[in-house]
């Protein structure tokens, strides 16, 4: 594989964002901000044997979600995704056609957003692919939903459903019912091409006092991460807990995955609960699914409690844990 | 090790910046661009036995490095580095020392230029270190320096000298003289911890035309890249090639490292004659370093020449090509 040759082909024919001076080709690309925007910047790292397995995922698919991870991190914050920079570590002897998938895989998400890729590198490896994206994005000054402005009293929400990407693992791993009733093509989907929630984010981003994130690392982990940030209690319902109706088929563990399975990358946060009727209106009218789980509590405790009729449950993040031995 | 832990540790304790709005600790950051300048944004990966080695390096120093090449390609914009983020992935068993030690690296480099880390992530991986980081930096609107700019006529430069970073890999891989005379100390220093040429970048970016690039991969690559973008022929003069008096004791193959060898991260590239006196005055108000080593020729075949007394050669790239077999 010629490095050259590769760039040559990742490199776009043609850029989207008007705002993009200068993209790949020089030392750094360079563009100019909007002057009522603030940018929002993440990085994450999918690593192969760690994150994902070419016997469950295609490189199309590997490429799309380590982009998906990204944007989602932008849509937590109510932003606009607009640029990503790619570095890709590659093993020895592997096929050009495998990593420009990666980066066809990335592109055909990219392309909804009008996003551009403007930069990256490409290394070699003595083994596992590691692939890094930085996404660049923008909101409008001082409307970014950050996760310290939960009170007491406001709606606890969440988009979309939750557990299915956990499900899709267990589907890939062989370790569920797989009756044929089973919509098992739809949890699978959910776990190997996640959809960022951007529209979701952007509606939160308008209204004055949203609290926002993805659900990454599982629902307790980022109620966790919003009681924490607030120093609030944050009170759930076990049966509000929106999900695909073919979830509990699979397993009677099925709320594990609700709870802790992760990777959904739906968003979770608060909002006023003077603001939840608009805010709920304005997500039907553009088909996102938003489902109110419970409540912000008077306590300082920082905690998430999950109530299951009259049992009640502290819910500990026990969210994945890259290291924990 | 635990993730939250390093994460904690890592984190910094208080920030330079005062256009940045949120740093690490939500899903993504947050900052307010200068209305007058543009963004410049890029992204290097250091991976382990590929760029680095324990046995030649501290982990400090490959921290450092590991930033140093990014500030490095901000530099030869123009423009001035201000956030920075990294991702990590850390093999099995590792130490969290090392992993803070990484991170100690980059912030001393880091301090220097008032940069903010502000974001990154850190993931397992089977084998060996894998660092990525992403530079953020600004420059005032329409001054960075491009590659394809040069016309003919121009002066063709080189900040500080070249060769060194070569020699000092030579040194650590005992393939050279190492009598007690030759100041090994500071060819080592070069390899291990290279200072990126942000002052003279900003030098540069205050004249108006400058084509510029960083020699990360050798003197001979980074000049064919501004001729082929600039569609011209540079003539340089071997006599001209700024090195450190040493260098030629170390090896008698020395002129292939100041040419091919690379990682110098100084800059090189043209600036029309007639701004070149006052251009060379500003570098050594601020003690810069710089030195004419050719010009830029009428000629459109996109070449590169090496003069040396009578003879003429045309340089190829030969730069270093990750994944040339």
């Amino acid at each position: 594989m010629d490095e050259f040759d590769l760039i040559r082909r990742i490199t776009p024919k043609e850029t989207h964002q008007r705002s993009l001076v200068m993209g790949i080709g020089d030392d750094a690309s360079v563009y100019q901000p909007h002057s009522h925007c603030e940018e929002v910047v993440c990085v994450d790292t999918m690593v192969e044997h760690v994150h994902f397995r070419f016997d469950f995922s295609t490189p199309f698919e590997v490429g799309f979600k380590a982009l998906a991870v990204n944007i989602s991190d932008i849509a937590a914050m109510g932003g606009t995704p607009k640029y990503y920079l790619v570095s890709i570590a590659i093993p020895p002897h592997e096929d050009e056609a495998i990593v420009a998938a990666f980066y066809e895989g990335m592109k055909a998400l990219a392309d909804r957003y009008y996003m551009d890729l403007i930069g990256g590198d490409t290394v070699a490896t003595r083994s596992d692919f590691v692939i890094t994206v930085t996404v660049i994005g923008e909101i409008p000054k001082g409307s970014a939903c950050y996760r310290h402005s939960a009170q007491t009293g406001d709606v606890v929400f969440v988009t979309g459903e939750l557990g299915s990407s956990a499900a899709g693992l267990s589907l890939l791993m062989n370790e569920v019912n797989t009756a044929h009733s089973i919509d098992t093509a739809f949890f699978l989907e959910r776990h190997k091409m996640p959809q960022p929630h951007i529209a979701a984010g952007l509606i939160c981003s308008s209204f004055p006092r949203v609290t926002l994130n993805d659900v990454s690392d599982g629902l307790a982990s980022e109620l966790n991460e919003i009681a924490e940030a607030s120093r609030v209690t944050i009170e759930i319902e076990a049966d509000q807990l929106p999900k695909h109706p073919h979830l509990p088929l699979l397993h009677k563990e099925w709320l594990e995955w609700v709870l802790f399975g992760g990777e959904d990358f739906v968003l979770t946060g608060t909002i006023p609960e003077t603001d939840w009727k608009r805010f709920e209106t304005q997500c039907k009218k553009e088909h996102i699914q938003v489902t109110r789980i419970g409540q912000v509590k008077d306590d300082r405790a920082s905690s998430v409690i999950l109530k299951d009729h009259d049992q009640q449950t502290i819910l500990m993040k026990k969210g994945y844990n890259h290291f924990k031995k």
